[in-house]
């Protein structure tokens, strides 16, 4: 197990770093101005479509893809460092075109979608010109359960007939939004592994209503926020159906582990910033005639949340060695184990940091709360701790089952 | 020590919960509602004064007093579950004229008060004709330090000069708001406890700038918010002191113990709701053909809850009980634990009820991000956990050391 | 509910505390003493016989018989802090006449006894001439699902006849032990509450063999010891089975009640001792030039300790209001409760004791490591906490269950 | 970073597993035997000497040292996985003869001794001929803190005098102990780093006596143990002075690195063990008609056991990583670091697997409770946790007070 960087990933890694620092940083307040002040919030900052020419310029561009013709060509292990600086700042992740959930969609048009589909949405959607959605989630059903499912996309001739009530699905309020994919039930009566379907939903479709934007404590994470969508009788022709009828839950399988990956990596960031923040905090502040630093517990919790961070970001990078070594399906347990270890520790230490700032954590002079929010609700994004934890007892307890069965 | 409630406190209990279900509860939304689309969030939703009145009427007005001319005259203990109960609801404290830091305010007045303070000030906070709010906290230095205190309240003359600046003055934002009790260096040589003067200073006072208002975890919490204040050589009379000069640490030691409490026991109240609501969704919700409350170890969590609430009850229990029976200084210790318990007991509880609710949780469908904020925030102000644990293992210590100083 | 001690009670805790430092502890180290250099280990030290007249004269005997005719006539409540002082040492408890098992069967016998087995039983244990042991843990099931158990007990004719592995009896090693109480199966077919038999087994039947004495960690707890114990066909007559076949269930379930309660408050008993060492080590022992006390987050840790032991002895006190107010039925929450939190809370004092002694911490210098076993054991014995766990989710489950059922 | 194993690490892997499961495990009941019913528990059983020539002729020897001329030649990476799996098995440190102490003193040897010195005691030792003891610790003064050590080692002439009394030392018991490494006071006004001196001191010494053998949770660890050992005016040549007088500081720390590193090697595979009992547990007890595995949260506690385990072997290969490339003082975070987190896993982990099998877990039918108190033990052993979380936190801080400096 080599989580050695290749030199390759090693220049890029300085690059994004010194990128980060010469730009996104700086420009994370004007962001924030331009919002604020747009017309709407819910337009695209200028400054933003600056910062992607820049970072496509210099090269900075679709790091996340493994696929050499479309992409930086890095293994997970490569990309892990890149995805941990950009989870330190949350404009970072589109500057480089490497947002969730484009990200995954634009993977698994890679993978599987036909010519016609790379041509019209992934070509965009390479090029940062367009934004994507992905409607999977439903509010009325557990989705931790993904046989609740009760969206229907039903073939008549050669149309797809989309039904049914998605929610959290997160970019539909960009401005730049041109299309979703959408994930309904095709075939009750199929194997239970071939009865979805993944279907390219472009967003004026007649029918694809967004009832409303979700705030996430209290935030709307404006202009890419989180839709609650409704799909009434919403038509597309066949050919709209990615890899054809029946496949999704395949798709799904894939589509998942480099997702989570990124989303870890992208919360050892989290966890980064906010240790760095509490650190600063706590050698520069002084009470009862010391640094907070040296004042009670204050040193355990440093050296608590250290060793929780540096043991998460090495459970991440052997789940990322095992994604490139053994794929998806070998690296499973580790997958399902960085899902819950990564968000947790990033929630713990967010939380502690804001404890060592006082006043100051709660309110919005630092983007403490922001990364609590983002911690915490990756807690329950793509499976809740508990459909982790329960999947990596199950394949811990494997092979102490198979030699009992053995030993009768 | 019993816990047991007097019949008087028994008719109270009955009539707040029968008066919360018939109307605090189903105005919410409207109240809501209100602030939403009124011509200024910060503008009192006219359902607040409906409810106040109506209160007022039943007799449900003060009850947080325990002078028996001017309040209910309730214990600590009898007052307990009253105040559990408003901390179910954001908009009971107010309703019922028992909202910090009103209450702290109003206690003051009626122990320190002169008679043109009381008759001035104190009348029209008991009748809820005004607000007020209490400027203590800095921003630039760590309060939880008392001798940190930088603002100053300079005797000049008939007239007592402020300087100094401000934050999370609670209430400060409400339409109604009319004095603030400022908090400030008088005299930096005397006694350690005689330094400090609290004085009453009118809104309109000139050099007083609210400079803002500060979010918690993103909200505002308008009508009455939190705001930034700065004060630059506001100029009141010298009668504005409260109980004369040089007596602002003796008046805050008195202040805090029942305000603490009172937070404590609305803490409960947050933990209870977001018991409920987790007790609620685990019963309704399915996934693997069954309820969660059936699946792997939610039945843990909810027992865990279970237990860790009614601790923190029966200890805040104690603190009151102590508080009635041997004065602040005697449950100084059970005070500062019931500080670090109760919050942090209600944070753990409303995160738990967040993970049973899925994305649900994390939106305004339900109250839970907002009992976060408000269990969140409550491990800091008044004292971060970390100097009330600090209290209570000094006076843990006390008699162990007591009896190795004895036998040496 | 009132924790208030009675008269009656408050004049016993000052003679039992009285007793425990001038008789009690002081005679620790003699017990030692004699069990290590007697005959064999498995001898009753003349010292306890010596401590049990004197409590016997001092009329501190059998205080936690609810009876007046046998015992004390101390409530729950009352007896509680007997009880906790007891939980200091080791040896208090037999000294007393307050030990487990004996306690519990001297209950079973006064509540449910014929007067042959009262007069031939009781009497003795009353009079602490005897000692006893109950069967009812078996090796080869879990016993945490009572329908388990695979013992037998088989009326035929006048007589019932025994069979089975049964572990974990406390005390059968005492060299006063005459009789044992077992648990077995008397009809398969019956009610499941009315399957089970209680029986009276002298030591010495035929067919009873103790196959070996079982260690606690290490430690064989003489002269009373645990013992696995055979049953192969034992005879004894009809009129040794407690108020007849099949209410074994009956008793059973109001023999653990106050069982619990007692475990729970020596296990506070236990925190306490820890505790007190804790910090008598925490203000002597000094390092880089401060006491241990004030080092780093060690006053976090005997803050933490410190509300958590409360917290325990505030819902231990709750439990044995409730127990004497509505009965164990309706206790039932606050009995699993108790039995969650105290060992548990017991558990991790000792621990933190433990760390604050350095190596002396797990040595014998101190009693730290069998307080330890004492409290590890007790999160096993009368249920394991995952049995207490899943009773007190299920209860608190119920209100919103019946309001979810009422509202469809 | 590359945690890949050496194929000759590899090839030792394979080995050393097949060893430990043809030869160890298999002889541990006889080894246990032969000890109790031995003319005195402290001889060697003969089981041991047989298995320590198989292991010898196998190869399979002093594979800890990374000096090819006496040992294997392996990284610290290397040698990890061999040391996880002989810490699943009490007795299989000696049989490879890489135990501690032996295995720390023969480095300080092979990297400090003089020619004789590794003549009379490096190469006995290194053949498995005689074992010896670390005399560092001692009884009244807390030895985290190493400025507090009392021993003295004055040098007077040609020879050095030692004065002192230490604990702890383990292996001193075992009758093939022929010597101790002493550390002392030489020099109290020089550099704090210079004042200490390591001498060899032969058992039989006039002034050295064994005060008593020091129980560890009740068990003496027959036949190494743990010594209390005063020095009474020991004399000994000069030349038994390691390195020379004032060089036991740097040496000290030299030695505590590969040790620490081993001891949590050894740490995880204590907890491999308990998790693996634990989850056979789990399969194969049934209650409420299912395998404990599929009941309430214990899937919750087997995936977290699991998940703290990967990581802490991850850190601690990280740790052993770094010791390879920049050193023991590059890799200081780290190393206490794993000090803090691989005892304490799994000391969490065996306490789970103890709950998991009730009453048969803290009996000696399983070797758990043992498993507990090596666990329990190396949380205080090599430093208190507190001392390493102190390390950590500073050296975290470093680079934030070092950036804050050079920003004013």
């Amino acid at each position: 197990m080599d989580f050695a960087h290749s030199p390759k990933a090693r220049r890029f890694i300085e690059r994004v770093a010194a990128f980060m620092a010469d730009h996104v940083v700086p420009a994370e307040a004007e962001h924030r101005r331009q919002l604020k002040t747009g017309a709407l919030p819910w337009n695209q900052p200028p400054v933003m479509e600056e910062l992607k020419a820049k970072a496509k310029a210099a090269g900075l561009w679709n790091l996340f893809l493994p696929d050499e013709e479309h992409g930086a060509g890095l293994s997970n292990v490569d990309y892990a460092p890149l995805a941990e600086l950009t989870g330190r700042s949350f404009i970072a992740p589109e500057v480089f075109n490497c947002n969730a959930p484009d990200t995954g969609n634009m993977e698994v048009l890679v993978q599987y979608g036909s010519p016609e589909q790379k041509e019209r949405w992934l070509a965009p959607l390479l090029e940062g010109r367009i934004r994507s959605a992905f409607c999977m989630t439903e509010p009325e059903v557990a989705s931790s359960d993904a046989t609740n499912m009760r969206a229907t996309a039903i073939v008549e001739g050669d149309e797809i007939v989309l039904n049914g009530r998605k929610w959290w699905s997160t970019g539909i309020g960009h401005p730049h939004c041109r299309f979703v994919i959408f994930m309904g039930l095709t075939d009750a009566q199929a194997h239970k592994h071939r009865r979805h379907s993944m279907v390219i939903v472009p967003l004026d479709a007649p029918g694809l209503v967004i009832e409303r934007m979700l705030p996430v404590f209290g935030a709307l994470h404006e202009p890419h926020g989180h839709g609650e969508v409704s799909f009434t009788n919403v038509r597309v022709p066949l050919a709209n159906v990615i890899a054809g009828p029946g496949r999704g839950f395949e798709i799904a399988q894939g589509r998942l582990g480099p997702g989570r990956i990124h989303h870890c990596m992208r919360a050892i960031g989290v966890a980064e910033r906010a240790f760095e923040l509490m650190c600063q905090r706590a050698l520069s502040r002084t009470a009862f005639g010391k640094p907070l630093a040296h004042l009670g517990g204050n040193g355990d919790i440093i050296a608590n949340a250290r060793m929780a961070i540096d043991q998460a970001r090495l459970l991440t990078l052997k789940a990322a060695w095992m994604m490139d070594h053994v794929g998806v399906k070998g690296a499973m347990s580790e997958i399902s184990q960085i899902k819950v270890v990564a968000p947790s520790v990033a929630q713990m230490v967010v939380d502690q940091a804001i404890q060592m700032h006082g006043g100051a954590g709660v309110c919005d002079d630092l983007p403490l709360t922001e990364l609590f929010a983002a911690a915490r609700v990756l807690r329950l994004a793509d499976g809740p701790d508990e459909v982790h934890r329960a999947l990596v007892a199950k394949l811990a307890l494997k092979p102490y089952a198979a030699a009992m069965d053995a030993s009768r």
